[in-house]
C-alpha cells in the first residue's frame, strides 16, 4: 500500500506510527505554517521553513521506533537559560541542511537517510506560509482576523474559516511542493488528520495544487478525527462539526472513510450522517490509548485503518461487480 | 605509521591535512580551553566542552577532503542577526551528541562516523578547562594574571607562562582524556604545533597525565613551528623563543625534530641550537603556502615531515648500531 498522510505535529505522528504497522511505503506531507517555539524562532531568524513538524514526522518514521542515537539526538532539546534553550537539535540540523542545500526536499531526504526512515517526509509547500483565521467572539459579534499558527491555535474566540498567506510573495497563492502533489496523485490511500484541525489539517486543503490533487487522486481517502476537541481553536466542536468545517474548506473533496474513537463520539448517528454527506462511511472503534488523554494507541488505530480499508475495498469491488 | 597530533584550531588543521598525505592512522588530540565565539557561547550556556576546535579537527580528517554534504553542513555557520548567528551547525550537533551520550569521546566517534573520517578526534580532557596566563607589560613591570583563551590570545602584554584551571573542580588538576593518553603512549610519531602557542599548543603539556605520556612515550616527537608570530600572545617571538617557552613548560620533554619554514627563521643557527637543547634536530624547508600569509602548504609540510622522520629514524638506527 502506498500511503500518504497529511497533517502536522502530534496528530501526524500518531497516524504515521499506526501506518508503519501496515506498510513501508509512507509519505508524510507536513504543514509549514508554524510560527511558535523553536520552529518559529528559526523561521523568524533565518527565513526558513519551520522545521519542527517536519522533524516530528521524521521521528515517527525513524528506524527502530526512534530509539537510535540519531533519532535521540534529533529529538533532544537544549536546556540551560540561554539562546539555545528549547531548540531541538534536529530542528537546527534541518535548518543547516536547508541552508546548505538550498532545497528542503533534498534536505529532508538526507535527514531521513541519517535516521534510517522508512518512507519520505515532504513539506506541503517549500515556502513558509502563514495562517489567517476569521474568528468571532472576541469583539461583540464582529469577525476578527487573526494571523499566525500560535495565535489561531490558542484563540479564545471561535474559528470559522482559515486562509493561507504567502508572506514571501504577498498576493500569490501558496505553491505546493511538487513531490507532495505527485505523492497524493500516485497514492493508494491518503490520510488526513488527526491534529489541530484549523492549523495542522485544513491548511493542506488551502494549497491549490495540493487541493486539486486530493480531489483528483484515485486513492482511498481516510479522515481520522481527533480524540478530544482542541482547547482554543476547536473548543466545543463535535466530531461532525469537524467534518462540516472540512467540507466548507474543500466542497469538492470526497472522503471514503472517517475514523473516530468510539468514546469521543456522543451521537454516532450524527457522525454517520456527516460522513455520508462527504461520500464516506464512519468507522467507530476504541483507538484512544488507555490512561493517556488525547493520544491514539498506534496498534488500535492501525487495526481500525485496516478494517476501514478492507470495508471500503470490498464495497468498491461490490460496485464494480454490479 | 600511527600518528598523534596535539593542538587546536587552524594550526592543528594544517598538521592533520599534511598527515593525511602520509598515513590513515591519525589521532587528533584537541585543546578544550576555548571560551570565544560559537564555542564559548555553547560552553557558557550548556557547560559543555567547547566544540569548535574539535569540529575543525573532524573537518580536517573528513572524507573526500571535507567536500561531502555532512562536512559542508558541519562547517556551515548560521547567518541572520539573531541568537544563532555565527554558530556552526557542527558545533550544535556536537553539543547535542555530548548531551545525549553524556560522553564527548563517544560523541566524537559518532560524528566522525557521520563524516567518514580517517582516524579519530579526541579532546585532551573531557572537562572544559580555563587558561590562566602570567603577563607583563600591562601595569608597569607588574605581573598580571589573565584568564580565558580569548583574553590570553589577544593580550597586548607579554605572556610568560600559562597554567590550566579546572573550573568544574576548583583546586583539582585537569584530568586527561584516557583515550588521548593511550594514543600518545602507543603512537609511532607525535606532533605538537603549529598553532597559537600559549592557547592551543602548550595547554597539552599542562594536563599532568598527558604531559607524562608525552615524556614516557617511545614515539618520535616532532614540533612544527608557526609561520609568523601570533599577534597578541607571541608578538615578537622568534622561532627559538617558541622552543624555549616549550622547555619552560615541560623541562623533561625531549623532541626529535623541529620543523620550521625556511623564510620564517631569521637566524637558522640559533634555531638549530634551540632544537639541539631539546634533544632534536631542526628541519628547515619551504612549507608556507605561496600567496597566503600564515598558512602551511599541506603537500610541502607532508614532504618535510617525511624527510624529518626519515632523518631521525636513520639517526636512531645509527645510535643503536654504535
Amino acid at each position: 500500500m502506498r500511503a500518504v498522510a497529511l497533517g502536522g505535529g502530534h496528530g501526524l505522528h500518531a497516524t504515521l506510527a499506526a501506518l508503519r504497522r501496515l506498510t513501508r511505503d509512507i509519505t508524510a506531507v507536513v504543514t509549514v505554517a508554524d510560527d511558535g517555539g523553536s520552529s518559529g524562532r528559526l523561521r523568524r531568524e533565518l527565513g526558513l521553513l519551520p522545521p519542527g513538524d517536519l522533524r516530528q514526522a521524521l521521528d515517527a518514521l525513524a528506524d527502530n521506533n526512534g530509539e537510535t542515537l540519531w533519532a535521540q539526538v534529533f529529538r533532544y532539546r537544549f536546556g540551560g537559560t540561554g539562546a539555545l534553550n528549547g531548540h531541538a537539535v534536529g530542528n537546527l540540523l534541518l535548518a543547516g541542511l536547508f541552508e546548505v542545500l538550498g532545497d528542503p526536499v533534498t534536505g529532508l531526504d538526507e535527514a531521513g537517510r541519517l535516521l534510517g526512515i522508512e518512507g519520505r517526509v515532504l513539506p506541503m509547500s517549500v515556502e513558509p506560509l502563514e495562517i489567517e483565521a476569521e474568528v468571532t467572539g472576541l469583539e461583540n459579534g464582529e469577525v476578527s482576523l487573526i494571523r499566525g499558527q500560535v495565535a489561531v491555535a490558542s484563540t479564545p474566540g471561535q474559528v470559522h474559516r482559515i486562509t493561507l498567506r504567502n508572506p514571501g510573495r504577498p498576493g500569490q497563492p501558496p505553491a505546493a511542493c511538487a513531490e507532495a502533489v505527485d505523492a497524493v496523485l500516485s497514492a493508494d490511500t491518503v490520510f488526513l488528520g488527526p491534529g489541530s484541525w484549523f492549523t495542522s489539517v485544513l491548511p493542506h486543503l488551502l494549497v491549490p495544487e495540493l487541493h486539486d490533487a486530493l480531489v483528483r487522486t484515485s486513492a482511498t481517502k481516510v479522515v481520522i478525527l481527533n480524540l478530544v476537541p482542541q482547547p482554543g481553536e476547536t473548543a466545543g466542536f463535535s466530531p461532525e462539526r469537524h467534518l462540516d468545517v472540512l467540507f466548507q474548506h474543500a466542497p469538492r473533496l470526497k472522503v471514503d472513510a472517517v475514523i473516530a474513537d468510539r468514546d469521543s463520539v456522543p451521537t454516532p448517528a450524527r457522525l454517520r450522517r456527516a460522513a455520508a454527506a462527504l461520500g464516506g462511511r464512519a468507522h467507530l472503534a476504541t483507538v484512544a490509548a488507555s490512561g493517556v488523554a488525547d493520544r491514539h494507541d498506534p496498534d488500535a488505530l492501525a487495526g481500525c485503518v485496516r478494517e476501514a480499508l478492507g470495508l471500503t475495498e470490498s464495497e468498491r469491488e461490490g460496485l464494480t461487480w454490479r
